[in-house]
């Protein structure tokens, strides 16, 4: 007979069923055991009465794995309001050796360590895996938001012969004898790409030498990368960056903003009363303006418009009426960065020109540059870390909480 | 005015219109000249008469950005039937250097050298752009077919702390002062999160040190790696990787297999006339299979079931029927290797033999083994990559022709 899933089971009340899964918990009471199971859908609750039943339930320890015949009962106390009786149980493997903590309690330990070291069995609790279910909706959001708006996804390399943004906390690798980089960023090809499909984007790791043991960095995680073309300026980019989260938000069940408001980061600091050549916005400033943003406007998004160019890359556009601000932003998610984004040059004299005001060397970024000889639109992009937002969505004080396996200057396995 | 692209032009035949694109190629003929602009959706033709526009165009170089203004006119010779009549036009950058092959050639140019070198301009060539445009079309396949069937998109390490599959062709890295490694595959991952969502997929790149130089190997590479638990047998993996293909092939407007005929690894021996005893398919034996499944059943893709256990990794299920072959299977596209997969092992014990058989030592799998002693359900899946699929849709020789910016042993820019 064809598996059913647990949720399936209230359609098939009355009928035979077939479920397969894990023994998520068994309760055996004097009279009666209940085995619960847990499946990819939820939980199914199996009643044992048969002596013969439950002596092999005795020995099916927790996590093991199971196929159960028998018949699906409507009871208003269990879950889902069926449950399964006179069942036979058959075990597709050997008992399971006793996880490192009990799955079926109503949350996951406690212990960051712990959570980590047995991810593969830990993430099994409904709770975790539900984080994890939760970002996958959140990239189908992203994407197809992107799609309807006729961005194209592209895939690009993640071995790079010279350090992209800076020559700080980059991985190096002997590339056939040769040193090469681990990119930390999609964002010179995101640009090329512009010239190729006008909108792009990508999904896709990178990685930074991150030396620092902070809640909110790791040295891989999944960016969320979009450049666009033919823009008036830094605006269109944050109408598409709205779009993107709203897409992310919306297919979560979160509530989807309208329009975001947006603060200069000069007016930032008046609000904030902080100088006015503040260079950067500082973590409590971050939480100060999503305070402000959720007071002025009940917003959770608020983004931040203008940051100052001292602290922007070298292809980011200037605002020409302030010159020492740019035409650039950060996105705020309950008051903490979620993007980074902006408008970018998109002439090669400007590039030569911003590179040597910045005495940096052309040559590192040689094929890049001259790429801008040949006809670049006006253009801008963002990045987003997924872990991030998915961070923010469900309240998790750190990143590795909604990381499947991270990686941080200490954790290499599993 | 709303910009509008070169495909919208019919819609808007008799009324103002606004075109936004780079210069693809000007005609100047003695009374009239013709200005080609390409966008993201096509060319559009602008007709200059007007001796002013005229002299402007000719300071306009091709690959030039330009926005242009004038009214759209119904015109059956021309690119889809309606031109741009009484333009002006702004260039919205500097005129562009000449590009180093000209991109309105009806064909890019068929130096892969040239191609590669100069990927960030020649990819714009129409041809060149179709290709990697249907990539992502196919992408957007894998993935709704899959999402249609219950599976959840994972991101997982690329940076581990042993070699995977085996220590050979893999990138070592600095991590931190301790030694680690570019994953191969995420086969380890995507078995373990099996046990958390039963199906899974994931696309994103993997790494091979691959000191070959062949049209079918690179660097780095974009894998379709989709896993699944509860099957019965490598059949129902068969039956995925068929849906999965199918949805790729009517993403891209191929046509659709129904089912994909099937050949178990002996009996093709005997069929190609080869010992018994053969232990892999040669290329030439791939494109007699592809022959005959053209021939027999009128299939582009086959399967070859029951590989030989000996050349396959050791997580492999045997056919407990014939313990030399195994449960595994390679799918075949116009005779070339498309995808490989099979049943994987789900017995904590089994591990533990199967490693012990080949002589391999536990200790760099330890932690993926481990995972198998807290229940696993009979699983299996398989990998594909995108570059291939691709190269063998638009009949490309070399995958080279198929990825945006290659890496291989020579090749490590742009």
């Amino acid at each position: 007979m064809q598996r059913i899933l647990s949720t399936d089971l209230p359609a098939h009340a009355g009928h035979p069923v077939r479920l397969a899964g894990w023994v998520h918990r068994r309760r055996l009471l004097k009279s009666v055991a209940f085995l619960i199971v847990r499946d990819a859908a939820g939980l199914a609750q199996v009643v044992v009465t048969d002596p013969a039943v439950r002596a092999q339930l005795e020995a099916l320890t927790e996590e093991t794995v199971v196929s159960i015949g028998g018949t699906a009962k409507a009871n208003p106390t269990a879950p889902g309001g069926v449950e399964v009786v006179e069942p036979e149980i058959t075990a597709l493997g050997d008992p399971a050796a006793p996880p490192p903590a009990d799955l079926y309690r109503p949350e996951p330990p406690s212990s960051l360590p712990l959570l980590l070291d047995h991810a593969p069995v830990l993430l099994r609790h409904p709770k975790r895996k539900a984080v994890h279910a939760l970002a996958a909706a959140a990239v189908r959001g992203f994407r197809s938001t992107l799609d309807s708006q006729r961005f194209v996804e592209i895939h690009t390399p993640k071995i790079v012969g010279s350090s992209t943004e800076s020559g700080a906390n980059v991985f190096a690798l002997d590339y056939f004898g040769r040193p090469a980089y681990l990119a930390q960023s999609p964002q010179f090809y995101k640009q090329l790409m512009v010239g190729v499909f006008e909108r792009v984007y990508e999904v896709g790791p990178v990685f930074r030498a991150e030396p620092h043991d902070t809640v909110r960095h790791l040295a891989q995680y999944t960016s969320l990368d979009v450049e666009l073309g033919f823009i008036d300026d830094h605006r269109d980019v944050l109408a598409v960056a709205r779009d993107a989260v709203a897409g992310m938000l919306d297919a979560v069940g979160e509530p989807v903003p309208g329009d975001i408001p947006s603060i200069h980061f000069a007016d930032a600091m008046r609000l904030l009363g902080e100088p006015e050549d503040t260079p950067d916005l500082a973590p409590a400033h971050e939480r100060a303006l999503g305070e402000w943003a959720r007071t002025e406007d009940g917003s959770d998004l608020v983004f931040v418009t203008g940051y100052p160019m001292a602290k922007r890359p070298f292809y980011t556009m200037p605002d020409p009426a302030r010159p020492a601000y740019s035409k650039s932003f950060d996105l705020l998610f309950k008051g903490l960065e979620l993007a980074t984004g902006g408008q970018r040059l998109h002439r090669h004299a400007d590039y030569l020109a911003a590179l040597a005001a910045r005495r940096q060397p052309v040559e590192p970024y040689q094929s890049y540059v001259d790429a801008f000889r040949y006809g670049m639109p006006p253009h801008g992009g963002f990045a987003m870390g997924l872990e991030r937002f998915v961070a923010r969505v469900v309240g998790a004080a750190n990143i590795r909480e909604t990381t499947l396996f991270p990686r941080d200057r200490f954790r290499l396995t599993p």
